[in-house]
């Protein structure tokens, strides 16, 4: 059993208004020294399989196809085995 | 500077919704071998100060206090130093 860790996050080029909204509402908060400030997702996905190599193939497949808009995100992983009791 | 990077998920004991519809989603997309996914939230912050302490600090009240919900979700992060020029 592998558990994955995805993050995926908009590109540098494209407007995060999101994050912006978020360092406003921080510098109302009197936290001033947050200077930028970006969103994104992070996803946890357990993978029933003994090999490495696939976990990372199937999470990679996931990204392309499903969770990250290739156009306007970019995404990274990691995949660590766990033991096969182990919840998310 | 630094570059604070907080991951935020739902607690275990609570559903996750979202998550679920990608599980369906991506075992209709014939990756069967996934077997739970949970999303939760990545935020990249960056903090101009030069101490290290005072980026934690910062980092740890702006989860407490606007980022992170205490009730239903867990957060967790990590702060390092950037140049100054770094672009998130």
């Amino acid at each position: 059993m592998y558990l994955a860790k995805i993050t995926i996050i908009l590109r540098k080029s494209i407007l995060d208004i999101q994050g912006k909204a978020v360092h406003h509402a921080l510098n109302s908060l009197h936290m001033n020294l947050v200077e930028e400030v970006r969103i994104g997702k992070f996803i946890e996905m357990k993978i029933n399989t003994g090999d490495q190599e696939e976990a990372v193939r199937i999470t990679n497949e996931a990204c392309k196809k499903l969770l990250a808009n290739p156009v306007m995100e970019d995404f990274s992983f990691t995949v660590e085995k766990i033991s096969e009791g182990f919840g998310i």
